[in-house]
């Protein structure tokens, strides 16, 4: 794969979803996503508001939803992400409760995912949505089920982990998951990616974004690695 | 401290808030509060209704609000707090977004914590009101900085961590905010809590309350030691 430093940037959501985050720590990773041309940045939504008052147009602000547990009934997760639309969210990353399919509840699994991805499909078009199960807690069947239900929905993404999950993504999930997903889903990889290796990986495994919260980190070393090693 | 099974069962809030968890654990979880007599449940909001469906009147309903990361705006808070009630909650346990105190936005802490227990205050004076706070994440200014905030909101309850904080909940902790909280505020510690002896020296440093994912175990090493050691 022919990588270049721009384009990587491109791909990353440049994310900081740290519970004691302050305002200005928001406000500085606004400017570094417009600095470096990130793709975004992903934030709770306590501060979309604030994201989208300081970024430029070109910047998109993503906000999670019902994050990380994603154990809110169906009305709570709309309306959360009703609010974030309202406060200036261009794409929504909800959790979907993989409780459901781990205690065989298919039919709520199925509810839960296509409730929220048609109801914005529907009041907000241009809203972009990724529907977020944390892979890394589930076993191969279970992956199965979650792709089956998500390829049904339809929704703009599916995003492999919140981050919480005993273990990050790896190359081998995204894989799975984009032999059992068709091709109009993308993929956002997102959980315990912290190198440029990773990101090159997993893009070549066939992910479509990156969510990372150490993207400074990984764009110094691809600026490093890339430009100076005439790799362009 | 004088402590019986039954008086240590009173005072835990029988708690299950794992993404994982399927219909049929929060209906067990139900089931045993009910057969040992804990104060009540502590569930996600998706279970709230389920649990007040099949609880019995005396077992309290608790649904966390914003949780594990407070990082809501508070219309959404309040909102998602709404929503539990009106699925049969009791109480409701919020986290605050402690990412203000520790940006030096003490203001912006304020009107986080004081809008929401003054709404619920409002609208809905049965309804008991715990507000959560990482302690474990706070340096000892932080903390005082926090209890300041909380008496003048003057919520039921203060309670002491998410459990997602770097450790536990220690009696240290909670004579501190014992020592820094008015009376009448009364403190729920939870948070790493997975023994009896915990629990005890949880309550002699002045919980008022007991959150913990391991009631069960806790009481069978109740039963083994206060009853049998003939200790009641």
């Amino acid at each position: 794969m022919r990588l270049s430093v721009r384009g990587i940037a491109a791909v990353i959501e440049h994310t900081n979803l740290d519970p004691t985050a302050s305002p200005d720590d928001i406000v500085r990773l606004v400017e570094e996503a417009e600095r470096v041309g990130f793709h975004g940045v992903c934030v709770n939504p306590l501060y979309v508001r604030l994201a989208r008052d300081v970024a430029a147009r070109r910047v998109k602000v993503i906000s999670v939803v019902a994050f990380p547990l994603g154990a809110l009934p169906l009305d709570s997760k709309i309306a959360e992400g009703e609010r974030a639309v309202s406060a200036g969210a261009d794409e929504l990353d909800v959790v979907s409760y993989i409780g459901f399919v781990k205690g065989g509840r298919r039919d709520l699994y199925r509810d839960d995912v296509e409730g929220f991805v048609s109801h914005f499909r529907r009041e907000h078009p241009d809203v972009v949505v990724k529907v977020i199960a944390d892979v890394p807690s589930l076993t191969a069947d279970e992956v199965r089920i979650v792709a089956d239900v998500v390829s049904g929905a339809r929704p703009h993404f599916f995003k492999t982990s919140t981050g919480y999950a005993p273990r990050g993504t790896t190359p081998d999930d995204v894989r799975l998951l984009r032999s059992l997903l068709p091709g109009e889903i993308g993929i956002k990889a997102a959980g315990g990616i912290r190198s440029l290796r990773q990101v090159v990986e997993l893009l070549d495994a066939g992910a479509d974004r990156i969510g990372t919260s150490t993207a400074m980190r990984i764009i110094e070393e691809a600026r490093r690695e890339l430009e100076v090693g005439g790799c362009q």
